[in-house]
């Protein structure tokens, strides 16, 4: 009648490494997501700074602050994630209303409901191509009678009509800064800034917009906690979010939130002694991993017969005083001429990517996480250099 | 440029009781929602037991088990549910699939998918009345062109098409055990178990339907963890609602299920050490509770001349093998001659409670929640009695 007890031995051993398995040259490099275990290091390295400890009776309530207009908000994530843009420098934060969600992806559904609702006919969602490959299935999965995908936002003719164009900057997949390209009358703006930080991008300017949508996952490597928020000016719009939010899951988990409060909090602080050791700044530990990757990367394409990359160009950035390179979450792939399918061809080296078509473009483009674990992301090089390498030698 | 550091005790105290203010006699009483917090104070008892403690670098993959269908749900989470019905026998849980939801609301949206798509008519959707005021909600929200709301099951012309018909059992507001109603050929059931634990209600027998819902929020009343967990029977419908988890939340807090996987560990001891002190048993502990404020309930409404209360039977309960009362999580009041709405007449008393017609009835029943703190719940007893009387008295 009953499982095996269950003692504190027992408890997940929660580091995530249930999921690594010993690697070889013929295992399955599943690389389609951007799950960003690439960040564990630090977070190790930071050892008891973020311990937090949540007792038996703690958390209990759906409530988290009655008088705020997102009730369901901890107060202190509040207050950690005005301090992180502040830290940063990537957004502005007052007068603005903050919405938390189950990660950024419940945001944007709550978003499609409160710029929509009730309009009488489906309003046009549309985002300029290459664009993130989830937006179409979720803007579609329900048919909603609210809104509808209406794809490419450079073909897109408004035509007078209310429209929601939602742009990505820096963009998944391919890393380059977006602004809106509708520019219609009746058009809404979602800046999706999953990507806004410093290890990804240069900080080029304090986004000032209606509403912008941040998530943990990207920011800090935690996507296993599900926390997003959204800045959002106009108090109607979060309002109709957060009761969106209320009626598809009755808030955001409060163990979540304190955990979040708790790595933004050590986060800001590392940030902020600037006396302290370059590794524990966690922007500068993370853009110098993603540097290496990008170095790797670049180094083992360089002679390629098979791919070429995107290049960017360097910016000032306001975190870092510096002008500095763009190092994308993602390797977005083109094919050379004679490979028609950029997906076909890494399955053959058993790496799993995903196609262009999923993001709106042609095959010839695939798009690589460049947020694995270490073993995994250097699996990836040698297979590309194996590739690379076959094909010179006429194979 | 930045707020203030976070220190460890800045951290969210994390009790609950940000939300309890001093209550007058002259305070609103919120009693409109079922947060739980009656349960709090067993929780507190049991001290550091239930503690968890996750380290910075824990838990940071979208993943918990590529190899389960529900790739999120952490495998000692699942151990701990399937424990769980087996101490209590409120389920089957063999050759069922458990899915994980962030709260049973997204898993009741994630089956409207699973059970409809890619139907090409909307499919009606039913529940015999009064119904859970926020299934009409859940249902109507994005307009779906996928699943409509067709209102009271009893009233409901099934005609030979498909259907969907949620079963609340026992009941959300009325505390009734509930069967399916339409039986047409082509219906789809959808069992919500939420309150069928023995702290409201005799366990009579262990439910083996093909679906069906759970939430730790009714159970142990840890409503702020957000975690609902669905059994399912068929592969195909547990895969097609992990996909809507995925595209609408990309999982669900690992925080949390962790959390989850502790305290129900703890409950089950309790349960089983059966030499341990009855206090130490979370459901005995938790239905003397609802006991006590069933009897003041209806102590306090014997003479009322505003408010009658439905009678249910004893059932013999296979958890506690003894004749049982029903002790549901509402007091479904309804008014008596002279009162025509019974919401409006408990805002007169500065109580808060839920209308009939959000449950497709008549306005002279009105739900209150009975899972309020203590000190809300006598002063909802008091100001019952004092209504009582001023009637009496002619006022």
């Amino acid at each position: 009648m009953v499982g095996a007890p269950l003692s504190k031995t027992s408890l997940p051993s929660a580091n995530g490494t249930r999921t690594t398995t010993t690697l070889s040259s013929d295992s399955v490099l599943a690389l389609n997501t951007g799950d960003p275990t690439v960040f564990e290091p630090f977070w190790q390295k930071m050892g008891d700074k973020c311990d937090v400890l949540i007792r038996g009776s703690d958390l209990m309530s759906y409530y988290s602050d009655k008088n705020n207009v997102c009730w369901f908000l901890e107060p202190e994530l509040g207050d950690a994630i005005k301090r992180l843009h502040g830290v940063v420098g990537n957004a502005v934060t007052d007068d603005r209303h903050i919405v938390l969600g189950t990660g950024s992806t419940q945001l944007f559904q709550a978003l499609l409901y409160a710029l929509t609702a009730p309009e009488p006919e489906p309003v046009s969602v549309v985002s300029s191509a290459p664009y993130y490959s989830l937006y179409p299935e979720m803007i579609e999965i329900l048919h909603s009678g609210l809104y509808n995908w209406a794809g490419d936002a450079y073909t897109f003719n408004e035509d007078g009509r209310p429209y929601i164009e939602v742009v990505n900057s820096p963009n998944n997949p391919d890393g380059t800064h977006r602004e809106a390209v509708v520019n219609g009358g009746k058009g809404k703006v979602i800046y999706d800034f999953a990507y806004y930080w410093p290890q990804y991008t240069a900080i080029t300017s304090t986004a000032d917009h209606d509403i912008m949508l941040f998530t943990l996952s990207k920011c800090t490597g935690h996507a296993g906690s599900r926390i997003g928020w959204a800045l959002v000016k106009d108090k109607d719009i979060a309002e109709k979010m957060t009761d969106y939010i209320a009626i598809s899951s009755i808030g955001v988990s409060k163990e979540s939130q304190v955990r979040a409060t708790k790595v933004i909090g050590v986060l800001c602080d590392g940030c902020e002694n600037v006396g302290l050791a370059e590794s524990e700044n966690f922007f500068e530990f993370s853009r110098n991993l993603m540097a290496k990757r990008w170095q790797k990367l670049r180094k083992a394409l360089k002679h390629s017969e098979c791919f070429t990359l995107f290049k960017h160009p360097r910016e000032h950035c306001l975190f870092t005083f510096e002008f500095t390179k763009t190092l994308p979450a993602y390797a977005w792939l083109k094919c050379k001429e004679g490979i028609e399918d950029c997906n076909e061809f890494l399955r053959g080296l058993k790496i799993v990517g995903r196609g262009g078509k999923a993001f709106g473009v042609d095959p010839i483009f695939a798009r690589v996480s460049m947020l694995s674990r270490e073993d995994e992301f250097n699996q990836f090089i040698e297979r590309l250099v194996v590739a690379t390498k076959g094909i010179s030698n006429g194979h």
